[in-house]
């Protein structure tokens, strides 16, 4: 039980859940492709989010600025403008043919509490800061080296020295460096200033996310406190090198089969997959794209290669790294008895990020506190978030029930679930700037 | 011991292998793409190389006749012109960027071994006629519904009801119907006539063609005598539909993954092959083609949908039978297990074709009195012979060693492993008509 919990008095956020409406529309409204949201990023669908979000934002009289990525941050001023500021935000970016939510409810809502603290004459201590990130959904708009999230790891100065050049952006074919300059950003500030953003200059982030997986669902709740974000190791450009021949004609003991091959490592990490949950280990495996060359390819030839990608996420660092292990060691097993060669590329590893333990309590309490059911849930997608604690930066999220899955045109928020996450968002933004 | 043997004096083929060593030189000229050779199926590349050898059996004295379906048939004229004549020939369409023998090797042959009868001055007692078969690579270049071997079934009358409606040619985007027409024969003809070769009319086909496995390469042996032709289970629209979610935030229990479950089936038939294996059954499993949906699928999405091919192929129907059972059972358990639904479409089931007992034993026989060293050897491609076989028509093939694999540019026949298999060729036509 808080011990401000007799005394305080709820901020109004209905004003904030209309502006958050009125938001939602406008932003599906231009970005819809007639079957999903496409707003690809540094593409013209985030360019008109930016737009309104910071007409809506300078329209409320909050201050609007741009870092040399093009992330937009939204301020109302706080006593000392030098102290470390307290933030909230996400991306509005989505995947080719995603949803309006996913990450656009935490940069809405993010810009909604701080005009609802502002409309309560709430004068921070701090400054507190609405972010609208870029580019969030590398893995789908991205090929070549990259670490992902390069907006916000553009602002915290968390970009490889290389990624302005190595990460290639698919559809304007282009590495990212240049898609920021033709933009009208600044590539060059990225490579040779200093981080927009740090531990020295922001005290905590706060992340609104759509859950994008059921957990929420299956507990009956409308919200839930991330207790980590899930750490990836990820294959973009793997193959299985075989040979072709007559599907018809070769015995079992001569196939170089690259098909057989890459069911049999799938096979084998599908049942490490099942080990670890016995264990109650946290893991989950995907291929989620898997081809044989169509130029070449045939009902009745045995395939002489096939690309496949991995995608492979915990919580557990260990777990990670054994996995990694598992995928080298099937795949030089399995090459050797199935006469085929893996050509893994590059295997790109991401560290878990635990949530910070201090604001998950606080934002338990907050949510006791106005009587809003919740409970822990795990992060299985990689979130801005993960960003600000790999920078330093105290991190934790909210998850708001979806029914629709997500990156599909069907992910679905009710606005009464996202009126509670801004409620909790509000408040514990209050307490923390009081 | 052949009773023959002491008596016999071998025909002289060296003039028709150096006529088989020009044909095979034109009609490598007149098809590669650069990559490999390309003869379509009633394609310009399958025509050329229809006219070359209609010129030179012209030449050489023969008699040439086309069906409805556009086969050519070269021959050599009996004592009794209405006796059921002896056969030879294959077919000279190719996969996209196959090689050049398969089929070629085999109608060339069989003009070879007609022009050499007639050189030597043998006259049949009944007709002997090369036959230069269309369209026997049915399942590169056609989809639809289609039993295969589309130039030897037409000839033998074997095609189904609508088949010429029904089996589409890729390529030139039509269904065979049309693609006959446009090509100058006569569809109708194929759908109202009778059959142009029959049981009454055909005493029997041999036929010559590469061996497409490394059987004989094993047992350095030039060419093999085959016992039987493999039968065929055949998936060609299969896939496995599951739902888009984000990879890594729906747990193991919740997914609907259509490449894992599509995993889970092919290693279930892997498994199968193997203890197939080790009870000495006659079996091959392929899955040539496999794909998640480029639209839609992305690294961080577990596949909604996984499409793929099988071509399973055994000397017995019972085998056959029985993996189409188990492909069934398995993609319904798979299916509600993994929360999926496997549309596995048409499964075309081809019968297995044994060649016939008295041909193999006399091609044995011949090959030992020309000290040829042979075998007996599987077959694990369909070939003609086996639409023969299928008409009621004795059949039997020889196969000649390969080194470079099949279905690809590399495939290749030595020219003195042919010599061997177009002397066994001859001298058996020669004791068949005396």
């Amino acid at each position: 039980m808080s011990l401000t919990r007799t005394s305080m008095r709820e901020i109004d956020t209905s004003a904030a859940l209309d502006l958050s409406r009125r938001l939602f529309q406008a932003l599906e409204a231009c970005a819809t492709d007639g079957r999903g949201i496409t707003r690809m990023p540094w593409g013209p669908g985030e360019a008109a989010a930016h737009a309104l979000l910071r007409d809506a934002g300078e329209a409320a009289g909050l201050e609007a600025s741009v870092d040399a990525a093009g992330n937009l941050y939204l301020t109302l001023p706080g006593r000392d403008r030098t102290a470390p500021r307290w933030m909230s935000g996400s991306h509005v970016d989505t995947v080719p043919d995603g949803g309006n939510f996913d990450g656009a409810a935490g940069a809405v809502a993010a810009l909604a509490a701080a005009v609802a603290l502002k409309e309560a004459g709430h004068v921070p201590r701090c400054d507190v800061t609405a972010m609208v990130i870029r580019a969030e959904e590398v893995s789908s708009w991205f090929t070549g080296h990259t670490g992902g999230h390069l907006g916000s790891r553009a602002a915290l100065g968390l970009l490889w020295p290389d990624e302005l050049t190595t990460a290639h952006h698919i559809a304007l074919d282009k590495p990212v460096g240049e898609v920021i300059d033709d933009a009208g950003f600044d590539a060059r500030a990225l490579r040779d200033g200093p981080p927009h953003l740090s531990a020295a200059n922001v005290a905590g982030f706060l992340e609104i996310h759509i859950e994008q997986g059921p957990v929420l669902i299956d507990r009956e709740l409308p919200i839930g406190i991330v207790t980590g974000i899930r750490g990836t190791v990820r294959l973009r450009e793997a193959r299985c090198v075989g040979a072709y021949t007559h599907s018809g004609a070769v015995p079992h003991e001569l196939r170089q089969d690259a098909v057989l091959a890459t069911v049999a490592l799938a096979h084998r990490l599908d049942e490490a997959w099942s080990e670890a949950r016995a264990t109650g280990e946290d893991l989950v495996v995907t291929m989620g794209k898997i081809h044989t060359d169509r130029a070449v390819e045939s009902l009745s030839k045995v395939p002489g290669e096939c690309a496949f990608t991995l995608d492979i996420r915990s919580q557990s660092a260990a777990t990670l790294s054994r996995m990694k292990a598992l995928v080298e060691s099937a795949a030089e097993t399995i090459g050797a008895e199935r006469r085929v060669r893996f050509e893994l590329g590059r295997i790109a590893v991401g560290k878990p990020a635990p949530m910070d333990e201090t604001l998950r309590a606080m934002m338990r309490e907050v949510s006791a506190d106005l009587a809003i059911p919740t409970d822990d849930v795990a992060c299985g997608a990689g979130h801005d978030s993960a960003d600000f604690h790999h920078a330093g930066i105290p991190a934790a999220m909210i998850f708001v029930r979806n029914t629709g899955g997500s990156h599909n045109p069907s992910e679905h928020m009710e606005m009464s679930d996202y009126a509670e996450a801004l409620r909790v968002l509000t408040e514990t933004l209050r307490r923390l700037t009081a």
